[in-house]
């Protein structure tokens, strides 16, 4: 049994900018009585496109800066991240526990179609580190996976353009890569791209699973919570601090299409990590 | 007059990322003679959607690892660096001279055009800051101006989508968020660019004017070497060094493209700044 102190910590939620917010959305639908403490490392995204050690370098100092505040559960809501880095969280946290996006989101392709083809749609750092690809082939080692990173996605979604023919188009060209693979699931392996879901139903059509890893992470932080009796027992929604290592007016502007609700400059902190 | 010994000192040329590569290019076609350093600050690329704080910092630390390794003169090969970072970097760095690419991108329309109507069109940072709209205007009081970030086109630059449907789609949308403006030029107020030149063309059709900041930087980075007694007489082709803050494997994959020649990512140095 835990101290009502302990129980009564935020989840701390990670990313490296703006993406995260879906996976945040999730949580708190999932969550309501649960405090929530995001940070987006938005002066150094993207984290996609950059080497391993600087990814892992940005992680483990922005997540530090989280620890300090009193957390209960650290969420990497950051593909990338938790492809790279999550062993080396853990490693720094304990005895915290961490959950990343990318153990969750593999569960979820494999529940969905099990021996099935998936295709995983990521950034270039977790592309190039294959980590859906083994995490679903440690899950399922009859599953066949094929990677495709994507960047030009996370652009449009920043932009806020998330239907209409140059999604449609963009999602069309990347997809025509993958020559005559046919996946059963499309796994979303970037939390930018759930606000891309209407593009890429047209795009696929009805046939083929979408993927978001952000629901089944909830479902993971939530049990994770009652396994350890950390939930938070208070009446009411839980308060949602915002905090941000750089421009606060972007992450307003484009984060309350992530997160779904209007966001005010005015209620994100700066801060320096 | 000056000694040999400066007369041979590199160019140093600083960008945030790969897109200074096109200011480069046309540095060295109009400077063959010239040695070159380049960094790319790509461990904390993009610039153009960061806070001026930041920007003026990062680029403060950049460019003064480039002064520490000897050289001439410095060439700010980034748009929202010069738009931002331009005064603060020509105080550090006295008395060596410092050349922006606002100025003579705004010199070049200018010229192109007398009294008349300019599109800049450039990331979030510059557009903020009416760069273009004051150095235009200072040169031209009859100009009128008007500016539109335009992320969207860093990003399929990047990807090396540079001409062809979706590229020609993207720039439409963009152009119509201007109404009835009709300019006389559209200055390409980015570094990015200029590789895009084709798709613009098709979308602007033959009358407007297409002003890219490359080649007028590299005229005044020629006069001002010249009046200075700093050109370098070495007979031949003139050395380049590549140096980049992170992943120098998609420095040189993106990069080549930028510079219009095949780079290995081996002859790219690592650099921690």
């Amino acid at each position: 049994m835990k101290s009502s102190q302990t129980t009564a910590l935020p989840i701390g939620v990670f990313d490296s900018g703006v993406g995260g917010l879906t996976v945040l959305k999730a949580l708190r639908d999932g969550l309501p009585h649960e405090d929530f403490i995001y940070l987006g490392d938005t002066a150094r995204l993207p984290y996609g496109t950059k080497s391993q050690a600087s990814i892992s370098r940005y992680a483990c100092q922005a997540t530090a800066h989280l620890q300090k505040q009193g957390i209960k559960l650290l969420v990497v809501a950051c593909n990338t991240a938790s492809a790279v880095a999550l062993d080396a969280l853990r490693q720094r946290m304990h005895p915290l526990s961490v959950i990343g996006v990318v153990e969750p989101g593999a569960t979820a392709a494999v529940a969905a179609q099990p021996g099935g083809a998936h295709l995983v749609l990521a950034t270039e750092a977790t592309v190039r580190l294959g980590a859906y690809r083994q995490a679903i082939s440690a899950r399922d080692p009859q599953a066949t996976v094929r990677e495709l990173s994507c960047e030009l996605l996370v652009a449009i979604a920043e932009e806020g353009w998330n239907s209409g023919e140059i999604a449609t188009a963009i999602i069309r060209r990347y997809l025509a890569q993958i020559d005559g693979y046919r996946p059963d699931s499309v796994i979303l392996g970037c939390t930018h791209f759930p606000v891309l879901r209407d593009a890429f139903a047209v795009v696929l059509g009805s046939g083929v699973a979408i993927i978001d890893s952000a629901q089944t992470t909830a479902i993971a932080a939530s049990q994770m919570l009652a396994a350890a009796s950390l939930c938070n027992n208070q009446n009411g929604t839980g308060k949602l601090s915002l905090m941000a290592t750089d421009g606060p007016t972007r992450f307003a502007r484009v984060g309350g299409r992530f997160l779904g609700e209007k966001l005010v400059a005015g209620d994100i902190e700066l801060v320096d990590i």
